[in-house]
């Protein structure tokens, strides 16, 4: 069985903040208190992870280039947003009907690289992906590890929309301490057939279910998904979100 | 919280058998024994659903065309699998490197227009979509209704590759009794601040807790999802999955 609950009582993240402990005070503050347990995963929005690294812009300081005042002027975007978009872009994929779709320098493929104004407080900040979501989500293992003496899994999310479907989805874009990829491949299933193409995405489908157990307008950036016990590692860190970025030349759909 | 459970027990299915009868049997039969909740979400992987509908070809019925043998010689495929896949298919969106990707007759664009070999009995025998999987899922909850006096959401499922992305995820196929996407647009969030283009696929992050809790080699195509609560449809079965599918003039990736 697979549990999903979200986290009540985070305050408002600001730069420095020391988020696992603010994750272990939120626990122990619960009705009722829990502690972390080694087969919890702890899922988080990448925003409080990106507001507690100072990851954030504000859009006054900002002096819009050439190609982001035309990008703009051609989408009815404002020219310094465009820039900040560019600024965390590795290759601008498409940009069509007011959608910038983008290659980030991490390699993920999203609209206007990740950054985004919702949830910000102040009207002129917008709040961009961590530098190394990886490295975050294992900084916040080891402080969880060094608080509670648990080291659980670590997923930090982000909403993508997808080619072909309508439709966020929340993905992982950090990891840490467990498998973001189960291959079942040349493994047979019930039927004792040879199991073919079967490689799951479960970092993105546990981003999934802890969007799932989130109220979209309350603050619940973190979510401890509990029951994914075959995917998490005890001892290492595993090899981060970056797998679950498909090699360009393998990709059909650039 | 959201809480995904297995059902255990479940038989292989045969056509014309009643799923629902057979849900509801194994539920009463799980330890401890359970009824379904109105705000329960039954889903329930396609395979269980094509299977009793049917929905499978036997390879040796099949007399592959000429362009079924010239992918299947290209792409060192069975041809008369590429034929049910083409029969399967609108449109072949790409097809290299051994791999098919299709848009199917219902609009879904996903590997082998969702035709499958794993998980099925017999060597010769693949399993195709449902042939309405909207209808399936409405005709299930009716079903369900009927037996149990509750009707709760369904989803059907099937496991897609994505573009940039590494692995499958889960995602609705069928969907009846719940809003298959929850739109923020316009609405604020907890700042107060208009969210922007917040469009969740709630069916199909459904579809991703569900396969998280199930195990890949044993029989669990059935797993009940609860605690999507605010999701849910009491007196309706909703607009289906197929309001999922993007249209095909505004999608920037075909």
């Amino acid at each position: 069985m697979i549990t999903a609950h979200p986290i009540a009582g985070l305050p408002e993240l600001q730069p420095g903040d020391d988020l696992a402990a603010l994750v272990e005070t939120a626990l122990a503050a619960g009705d009722p208190p829990r502690t972390l347990d080694p087969t919890d995963v702890v899922v988080i929005a990448h925003k409080a992870v990106s507001k507690a690294e100072g990851r954030t812009a504000n859009l006054n300081d900002v002096i819009p280039g050439e190609l982001a005042r035309q990008l703009a002027a051609d989408h009815d975007k404002d020219p310094r947003l465009v820039q900040v978009v560019l600024d965390e872009s590795h290759t601008l994929i498409r940009a069509v009907r007011g959608v910038l779709i983008c290659e980030t320098h991490h390699g993920f493929i999203c609209a206007n690289a990740g950054v985004d104004a919702s949830n910000v407080p102040g009207e002129d900040t917008v709040v961009m992906l961590p530098t190394d979501p990886d490295h975050s989500a294992r900084l916040l293992r080891h402080r969880l590890k060094e608080l509670t003496g648990v080291a659980p899994g670590v997923v930090i999310t982000d909403s993508f929309g997808r080619a072909w479907r309508v439709g966020q989805c929340d993905v992982a874009i950090g990891v840490a301490g467990l498998r973001p990829i189960e291959d079942w491949r040349g493994r047979p299933d019930y039927d004792g057939r040879e199991m073919r193409a079967t490689v799951i995405a479960v970092a993105d489908q546990l981003a999934a279910v802890a969007d799932l157990a989130r109220a979209k307008d309350a603050m619940q950036p973190v979510v401890i998904v509990s029951g994914a016990g075959r995917h998490l590692l005890a001892d290492d860190d595993g090899p981060g979100a970056r797998v679950l970025i498909r090699d360009p030349a393998e990709d059909l759909f650039r």
